[in-house]
């Protein structure tokens, strides 16, 4: 007998929009929620979401604790930029542009002046490691930490999805007030695509380091939006795709 | 100085609509189109594919080569499907039920009784790594093979994102009109989700299995589906899932 993953749907609805349907592990669903709606530029700052909720009033079996209900504070602009995000990628593809460029949807570059210690950015594995719980650790979930520039974890999630993780962890500290996230590293246990990038931009994390390889976008996109991508960080070494003026020092292994 | 996967984004359009945009690798971009419309239930026979070409009047550099046409050859019933998913998935939240169900779609359960040898089976990831590039070998890209029940590589793809690998591998043999793959076993170099699962039963693939670990969700559709489901396929040993039954013989390590 062996232990699987649990994966379900989970169905988040802005002010009666359905903004998405992510495949989950169930746990921390507020936090995806939240995580979610930062990254896709419909909220900012924790004020802009005033509430949310399980669906009570679901239609089959299959919903049931499975659609969220967010309700913004301000519905302009929030819900404006929700119904916008969910014209265009839903939009007539006749209509020609949109689609790609919604999905590509840039922030402003990080402002932060934030600099990493490369000593801690090797340490941060092993962290990541010791937050999750021991069924991820087998290999089941991915897993995403928010690590302060001490190498003191801030947030550290887990779920089936690659980006459903780090939507949990920068959601918790969303929800906490934290964002921008000025002085911190993310940290995905996989690899590194353009989306995982975007996601940090979106919540201002300064340095993006994934134990396996990054995409060619999201080098792209990390050395536009002035933040630090670090590739293949195992074994006390690392490869820098971008942002080498963020790190203290070079060691011989990021050259 | 390291080499990086290639990421860029590709939109398929059906009959003018805009049905995905998805991260990918470059390349077999037909094949990838195929094999996602196949997953989407839009189209089910070669024929219901009359054409595909790479949209020549793009709106921004970001979408050149990256924006693909297909035309259905048989407006009714494809294009009605494409427009009910396009509809369905982009419904308002609040007439209720859709959005998850869509995502969900159940496609019969697969009618083929094709066996599987489980000698051959613990021997795919080796002829899958030796079917990757060598860039691939390297890791940054996940890896789809579809088998013939001999061990017979048919299809093998590699992607950024794991669901195109397969999309890409099930839309090769679909172009050379070989669906249903009746007889055939499809591996993943990671884990098995839902959707992979999903993909499988809608192409008609009996068998599928993983290097990595599956999820519940991906269980309990292969039980539901007629579909083996076997995970951690690895060092000549696997476990099982789902779908006994369709083993020649219950090696000890299946247990």
């Amino acid at each position: 007998m062996d232990a699987v993953t649990v994966e379900e749907p989970l169905e988040i609805r802005v002010g009666g929009v359905v903004i998405t349907v992510t495949m989950r592990t169930p746990g921390h669903d507020f936090e995806l929620a939240a995580g979610f709606l930062v990254a896709e530029g419909i909220v900012g700052a924790p004020g802009e979401i005033e509430r949310i909720e399980h669906c009570r009033e679901t239609a089959s079996p299959e919903e049931e604790g499975n659609v969220l209900l967010v309700r913004t504070a301000a519905p302009a602009p929030a819900l404006d930029r929700a119904r916008r995000l969910h014209l265009t990628t839903s939009s007539c593809g006749l209509c020609g542009k949109g689609s790609i460029e919604a999905v590509m949807r840039k922030f402003p570059a990080v402002g932060s002046r934030a600099r990493v210690d490369p000593v801690v950015l090797a340490a941060l594995p092993e962290r990541l490691l010791a937050g999750q719980t021991s069924f991820g650790q087998t290999g089941g979930l991915h897993a995403a930490g928010i690590f302060a520039l001490t190498g003191e974890p801030l947030a550290i999630r887990e779920d089936v999805g690659r980006h459903n993780a780090v939507d949990k962890a920068i959601g918790r500290l969303f929800l906490d007030g934290r964002l921008p996230l000025s002085e911190t590293v993310l940290l995905v246990s996989g690899r590194a695509s353009f989306e995982i990038v975007q996601k940090a931009v979106a919540a201002g994390v300064p340095a993006v380091a994934a134990v396996s390889a990054p995409s060619s976008l999201a080098v792209e996109l990390a050395r536009e939006s002035n933040v630090l991508l670090a590739g293949f960080l195992r074994d006390g070494g690392f490869n820098l795709y971008a942002g080498e003026e963020r790190l203290f020092s070079r060691p011989a292994s990021a050259r």
